[in-house]
């Protein structure tokens, strides 16, 4: 027990779920589905139970340290590890390896996003039980791929190739976003997973990988070895932190290294990175509407999803659309739009600065 | 000067108009362009340069009392003429014209409702000045009728026959409102007119017609005579009004007596009566929006109207709607579609009570 140790990750922005999720106050902060805890504060909840408390670290942007502080008052100051930059999830991913080092060489890390939705709180337990064990015993690098239940295009796959015990298999490929028609085949092939960006990993064994595969990175880090757990590594990251590539941990380690498994996964998982996967996601009206946190009365409307808190909503005849309200900004967006949502909030933070981003 | 009053209307509810308009702050009240003044305001405004401040009377209802004296402060309480009950326009004129002729029993009086938009304000006064020449000098009940100029189906319309000078004619029927191709007929004709709903007469004037064609009511309001201007009115409109028929005056006289004229005006008007009427009145921009009160961001988005005070409203493939918000309710409605606000506000009067209505 005392050798697992979690990150957290929770610096994004969140623009694709705009304008709930704002540069202030990004989407993993937010009570998305009205249950009392933000997705940062569930993501925290779950871990505990596996993990001591003192061993659970949040890697988070600067900006972001009194929201954690508030959210999260049971963490304590020094096990939230602050970016000064936003650089991806590698530099951030090799901070935090080489920091637990200097408190337990031993340490066996799980890393996961802060922002995703999970429905099956002892399923994904157990899964990351069965992953500290992989991890603990092999120099392997696990990354977790949740069993696919349509073609969604919105997710990465990992294609996996020869399956050993208990659902874990070597990985042939990661792949990018497919399309719709590859996502099918994907899909019915049944060697494909979600790649849900989780991952478990002794952490001589992901610093290894990064001295590998990214040495710009590892380089730095092991020159700030004297300083990790002291009153001097503020200072170093400040200075070395921005000097990292901005790459990604996928892109950078998980696609290049040999020592890569995955382990099938099946607890309601959802990376709530859209409307549109919180729409597939949650119960439907008889019209296929979904309501969030509002009153409504529906005419010849359906398909939509609407979130505008604490009001009513009346709509006549629209379908298919996102109405999403918070504090200053309504959004109406067709959902098969929504990766425009990105666009609009440049748009939005160019033409009227930053009031409402 | 001093033979000339005023009546204004303001008992309505204006539910077409919904979610600005509310049961406890209707149209008439609320600041609708964001001029600073609302339209009861900017009525007052208006009838203040022809007639003497303590000759306009404002006929409400009881509910409305502290926004008529907030909103006009400049008029003393007995001017306010408030029904128990919501009767429509003749009880309303019936009981105004016997409670001005026993102030001044040669008073000419014009009747106008609060809640239209008149934007040639130079205009209008020189018609009702003429209006009053009119009525003051013969017993006629004189009703504007303004210059259609376009096919309007949201409007009742004046026929007109024989011309006489300035632009007054003898008046030929009342039409309910036509459908679009009656409209057409009714515009290319040029005998037809667009009926305001403002009205002057001399007081004895309209006392004789409604004598004559309403005697259920003029029969109660006779019984008040001792009591007008007394302390005793209030009890014996309490008792007498609620039990007046519940009729239009151009139901119940103008379209019975004979001796109606209609003078032709043109002074920018609009009954602003629905969202569409007030689409059609106000600037749009290159994508034909209308936007009021708000900022915007739009995509793929045309023919729409968006009133959502103090915020940023993004839009994408929205055609044709109106987007409004007020207070805790945000409507979404095809423009074509707006006759059944006022069902949707029957809808959530039913199914939420009175907390959005």
């Amino acid at each position: 027990m005392n050798n697992r140790y979690c990150v957290i990750m929770s610096g994004g922005v969140g623009s694709r779920f705009w304008p709930f999720s704002r540069t202030d106050c990004p989407k993993q902060f937010l009570d998305f589905l009205g249950t009392g805890r933000s997705l940062i504060q569930m993501t925290y909840d779950r871990f505990v139970r596996l993990i001591p408390k003192e061993n659970i670290f949040i890697a988070s942007n600067e900006v972001y340290k009194d929201l954690i502080l508030e959210q999260l008052p049971e963490i304590q100051e020094d096990r939230i590890l602050l970016e000064p930059q936003r650089r991806n999830t590698a530099p951030c991913i090799a901070w935090a390896a080489y920091h637990i080092q200097a408190i337990n060489p031993n340490a066996n890390i799980v890393v996961a996003p802060s922002d995703h939705l999970i429905l099956n709180e002892t399923a994904f337990l157990s899964v990351i039980e069965q992953g500290f064990d992989f991890v603990s015993s092999r120099p392997a690098l696990l990354t977790l791929g949740i069993t696919p239940n349509r073609p969604e295009t919105g997710y990465g796959y990992i294609q996996v190739g020869e399956n050993g015990e208990n659902g874990i298999s070597t990985v042939k490929t990661f792949t990018e976003k497919p399309n719709a028609e590859l996502a099918k085949v994907f899909v019915e092939s049944g060697e494909f997973f979600w790649n849900a960006g989780i991952f478990l990993w002794n952490v001589q064994s992901i610093i290894k990988a990064i001295q590998r595969y990214l040495p710009e990175i590892s380089s730095r880090f092991e020159e700030g070895i004297p300083v990790y757990n002291t009153d001097a590594e503020k200072d170093f990251i400040a200075h070395n932190f921005p000097a990292c590539p901005n790459i990604s941990i996928d892109f950078g380690v998980m696609e290049k290294a040999s020592n890569v498994f995955m382990l099938q996964a099946d607890f309601g998982w959802s990376d709530l990175g859209t409307w549109g996967s919180l729409y597939d996601r949650l119960a439907k009206d008889k019209e296929d509407n979904v309501v969030l946190k509002c009153k409504t009365l529906m005419y010849e409307s359906k398909g939509n999803i609407v979130a505008v808190p604490r009001k009513l909503v009346v709509l006549n005849g629209l379908e298919d659309f996102i109405v999403a309200e918070s504090d200053n900004v309504l959004l109406i967006c067709k959902k098969e739009e929504e990766q425009r949502i990105r666009q609009f909030v440049t748009d939005a933070k160019m033409k009227f600065g930053d009031e409402f981003v």
